[in-house]
């Protein structure tokens, strides 16, 4: 699907969402806002019903998953909810050994060195994605489902395949992802295969939200940024394009990671829409994609606790620098810091509203 | 200096280190290269002499620091050595409460967050540098003094001004250096003297160095890459220039940072020599500096546990890639991996002294 099929779609109506008419290439009346980790630590009432549920069994409890879920729509009236979700999700469905350890990130009991290591990995089928799909249907049981103009839509979650198999590899978060771009070149067949179960875990996980009814889904490629654009392109990417295909032609796909200006025009090859960092400036970042593709972003969070005055005049600036975009969804250059308070978010939804 | 007045100057014999020819934009018979990090974690023979000393400690400690530097000289056969430091010595000298933890890193014990904070550190002089020139003095004693065909010459060593002050505002590592890039736009004053601050430390530190023998100087601006070219050109570079304004015009001067593709103009503003991390083609690089300026690297660290062929061909690589520069000085994109064979390096010198 091209962003010039959305746009003469017959069904696009003139009540459709400004989020989806933003992802679609078009200007609608209202600028469309929301943030990443918006679901989340930053939220009182999120930190009141996750009390004493881990963060991956709080993901796949549904009606807890929807209620976080819905949160930032009710108290920011942000343009769209993201189901609240993490990278790891669909490992922990797929049976493989993962938790999320406070502090530290997800960790994987057992990673993945060797093409053996590999192999026990790859025989590993996606899961049973029903506390998923339920999660998805009350969400839009509370929100719509996104077709009418009071509709807020619900976006999917997903990990980059990259990402993923970096997680995977290192067995922990780290800097450089070192052990996993070494397998990268040491082993390019065990990292096809790698990728490739990555890239279908990931695919199965958002099409599974699609069918239960997100309106559109994002791809997290958070540590993309830390390969040449020639890894990027030959190594990963083609892996990001594959798990986006189990959605083709079926919802507008965001593709996001961090540090990445060198690698927007490889990403906007398998999205219709890229997310950009606060690094790269909305309108250099228009250029680079020829003026083509809808951008989603780039608030700097280190300006989140900035006073308001220095913080409306970036927001500003962002605003300005996306004019030139063919459609722009204001969101931040990366998550929510535990540290925001909210009131800034509800703020910085307001300011954008009246712009 | 610029690069054309080292070129014409009367006393660069053809018996100018490898090293010293290509820092100057000339091509020297043999392509030098050396390590970041090579001083350290990968030896056997610096574990053994740094058991029971921490790591500061041993910085300073002139025998101590001066053996470790020289050691990958003796093993490896690098064109040059560099001073055995840390980005915080300096704070270490100034009695600033500072240790590096290990596994964690460097962990300043009251973190600079308010203008209070600021003005109480500033208040610190730079301390004394005796421990350091003696250090060098003793590395030149066995490499010589870098004027020789036969000697391998000493690089002094600095931490940038922003990545020292993220480290003092954070008061440990961090992913996103949120804390410090908040205070650079929340508080521009306060920046503005926690910058000068750290620049005039690191500008002594390194003045020290070159005092003491050192026949170049490296930067280190290891987290440069996380802010926007617009916040580096008016809120890092000035006091990257600052720094190496205390020794402009006595050794050419090398300014390294990761993820600093959009960056590198900016940084050949205030240094002869530019190091590129893994993510950018040298001869990508060379034409962004429209092939005036000579680099360094870029040596992707996550292949040096890759198998040889897959090295070598990388290796081979980055060396046709850097051809194009001016200079060309071979290194890594990144510090050695503390899990790196050493024989490995080795063999890339080997390598690239053959090519």
């Amino acid at each position: 699907m091209t962003n010039s099929d959305i746009s003469t779609a017959a069904s696009v109506s003139a009540g459709t969402p400004a989020l989806l008419e933003a992802y679609s290439g078009r200007r609608p009346e209202r600028l469309p806002v929301w943030f990443m980790r918006q679901a989340g630590r930053s939220l009182p009432e999120y930190k009141e019903v996750r009390a004493g549920t881990e963060m991956l069994d709080a993901c796949l409890t549904p009606e807890l998953a929807a209620e976080i879920t819905c949160q930032p729509v009710r108290r920011h009236g942000v343009d769209a909810a993201i189901l609240f979700s993490d990278i790891v999700v669909p490992l922990r469905l797929a049976g493989i050994d993962v938790e999320i350890v406070p502090g530290v990130g997800p960790v994987i009991a057992d990673p993945v060195r060797t093409p053996a290591d590999v192999a026990r990995l790859t025989a590993h089928e996606p899961g049973d994605h029903a506390p998923i799909a339920a999660a998805v249907r009350a969400v839009t049981d509370e929100l719509g489902t996104g077709d009418g103009p009071g509709d807020t839509p619900l976006i999917g979650f997903g990990g980059a395949p990259f990402t993923l198999a970096a997680y995977l590899v290192e067995g922990r978060p780290s800097r450089d992802h070192l052990a996993a771009r070494a397998l990268m070149h040491a082993d390019p067949a065990a990292w096809d295969r790698l990728l490739t179960w990555t890239a279908d875990l990931t695919g199965a996980f958002l099409a599974a939200q699609v069918d239960a009814g997100v309106r559109a889904v994002q791809l997290f490629d958070s540590w993309a940024g830390s390969l040449s654009v020639d890894d990027y392109t030959a190594r990963a990417a083609p892996y990001s394009a594959r798990a986006l295909d189990h959605v083709a032609d079926r919802v507008p796909r965001v593709s996001f990671g961090t540090g990445t200006s060198e690698l927007l025009t490889v990403m906007a090859g398998h999205a219709e829409v890229v997310g950009v960092d606060h690094r790269l400036r909305l309108d250099v970042a228009n250029e680079r994609l020829g003026g083509e593709v809808p951008l989603q972003g780039n608030i700097d969070p280190a300006l989140l606790t900035a006073p308001w005055e220095v913080l409306e005049r970036h927001v500003r600036a962002v605003v300005e620098a996306g004019r030139a975009a063919p459609g722009h969804v204001v969101n931040l250059g990366h998550g929510v810091p535990p540290t925001t308070d909210p009131a800034v978010l509800t703020r910085i939804v307001e300011l954008v509203h009246s712009l």
